[in-house]
């Protein structure tokens, strides 16, 4: 049996693999269908602290599985189908094999959601972004649309203004979801501009975003509207399929933990964005992956001599 | 005015800056007495996630610094005597100097209680430690001391026995401090021997711990202890005495921060150590300094167009 098994390779489950592999749990890391997680569809990350000039995102993933490895962590490229957590012996089943833990680390992550229109995948990180904190920097004095009616979009939207020369916010309604307090803020800046009634049906360019094709919903009529950049803020959909019946989420869907990711089944933890709905940066989820660790650890160390049946 | 003022150049500090100044807020950083705060002291971090070779923490330092410089955060080479949080304008001094600011992210860190004893201090990071998490992996086979009698030495005792083939708790009393459970678990320990009524006077070696001199305080004898290293865990002291009559601080006098890095005081940011007492890790501080920024600037948006006096 595994003292502990972590659930998905993204910044936060690495850093949970790196503190403990170092800590001598032998932890076993099953990668998950998107090795690295989101973090990999990012070609420049430039803040990530300590990389003063920047890394590429599937660079990051390929140094934290590196280190990983190194104080012995074992990580296996496969994909989670079924767990049952609620017992003191945690099941984590792949399609070929049946694990055993005493503890479980869940780092699965989240998905921004998508438009699904034509060019949106082929120009992600090509001016294409689900993440103004990581990107807005990169759009200075260009115009960016935001897609999206609710507050992270507004929110989004209104920190682009620091970069953008101007913003305008693409809703497919004539009324915001968000907040009146934001809606108010967003009405009265100078720079942003809202077009009502409109859904993005394609993205277009080459390089990089040269325009949307616009459709207002009520005429049927299409523009080509010409922007630098795209930011999708639609929501972000944390992947719980596999526990959803198991352990208590929140209504936006982010796993429920305390302050020292735990969750409400004794040991299991979770970490990075799948618990995230504010920071989502991959440094917080490496932040939360290195808690996660040291506090299986510290339960691991207090199960020692617990009978577990099997072992 | 400033947007944000950083107080302290750790981790915490500079990820924060980092990501304050990519938000184009143009953060003032006060280095403080110890720059790059506690991290500097270590030679070999090998655990901060994305540095699988491991790097000096000095290094990490400059590297840190050089990436918040790069977007444009203002470094200052200076030290905070006063500061008024309590209005809406925060002051910070120096001994020349008075700056004003919008927000305040304190991330002044906390310094290990030392031992104060011949050798300590030029043969720490020599096989003097204050962090099992941090060097136990270094002891693999050794035999340590550990200097303490609380919940943390015997919590970081007992960790040390996943590696140390021998770890000997030295205690200047006849009895521990620590909960029962854990003195429970150590006394049952086959790895852990426990030296009662006795203190260090004196850690001997040259490039690494050789020995430690013991006196016994109810007999005066001493005796050359012989060990691979030495883990002193007698208490952590956050750096908050220029901020413990605005501040609120929890018992063991770390700074009470909500989820989102929020002090009692609007406008004022807690990340790292200073409001840490669990993790105390360099990869945790810089996600909390990340949280700190974020929630700065949403802040800082929100207080977009109301009158400061003086702005």
């Amino acid at each position: 049996m595994y003292n502990v098994i972590i659930i998905g390779s993204g910044p936060a489950g690495l850093t949970a693999a790196i503190y403990t592999a170092r800590a001598n749990l032998d932890p076993l890391v099953i990668s998950g269908m998107e090795k690295g997680g989101q973090v990999t569809l990012t070609d420049d990350l430039e803040n990530f602290p300590g990389f003063p000039d920047g890394l590429g995102g599937f660079e990051l993933y390929q140094s934290l599985e590196k280190q990983a490895k190194k104080f012995g962590a074992e990580i296996l490229d496969d994909v989670v189908t079924q767990v049952d957590l609620t017992g003191n012996v945690k099941v984590v089943k792949t399609a070929t094999n049946e694990f055993k833990a005493k503890t479980v680390i869940i780092a699965t992550g989240s998905t921004p959601r998508k438009l699904d229109v034509a060019g949106e995948k082929e120009l992600t990180g090509k001016g294409v972004s689900y993440c103004a904190t990581c990107d807005g920097f990169f759009f200075k004095d260009k115009h960016v649309a935001v897609i999206g009616g609710g507050n992270s979009a507004l929110d989004e939207g209104l920190f682009l203004t620091r970069f953008a020369k101007k913003v305008t916010i693409i809703h497919r309604r004539d009324r915001l979801r968000a907040d009146a307090i934001l809606q108010e803020r967003a009405f009265k800046h100078e720079k942003i501009g809202i077009v009502w009634d409109t859904v993005v049906d394609s993205i277009v360019g080459d390089d990089s975003v040269k325009h949307l094709v616009l459709r207002n919903v009520k005429t049927n009529e299409k523009i080509e509207f010409p922007v630098d950049g795209v930011f999708i803020f639609i929501g972000h959909l944390p992947n719980v399929d596999l526990f959803d019946d198991q352990i208590k989420l929140a209504p936006d869907n982010t796993i429920i933990t305390d302050r020292r990711t735990r969750t409400n089944i004794t040991g299991v933890f979770a970490c990075g964005d799948v618990q995230d709905s504010i920071y989502r940066q991959a440094i917080t989820a490496a932040g939360s992956g290195c808690q996660a660790a040291m506090e299986a650890e510290k339960l691991v160390a207090e199960l020692q001599g617990q009978a577990y049946p099997g072992k």
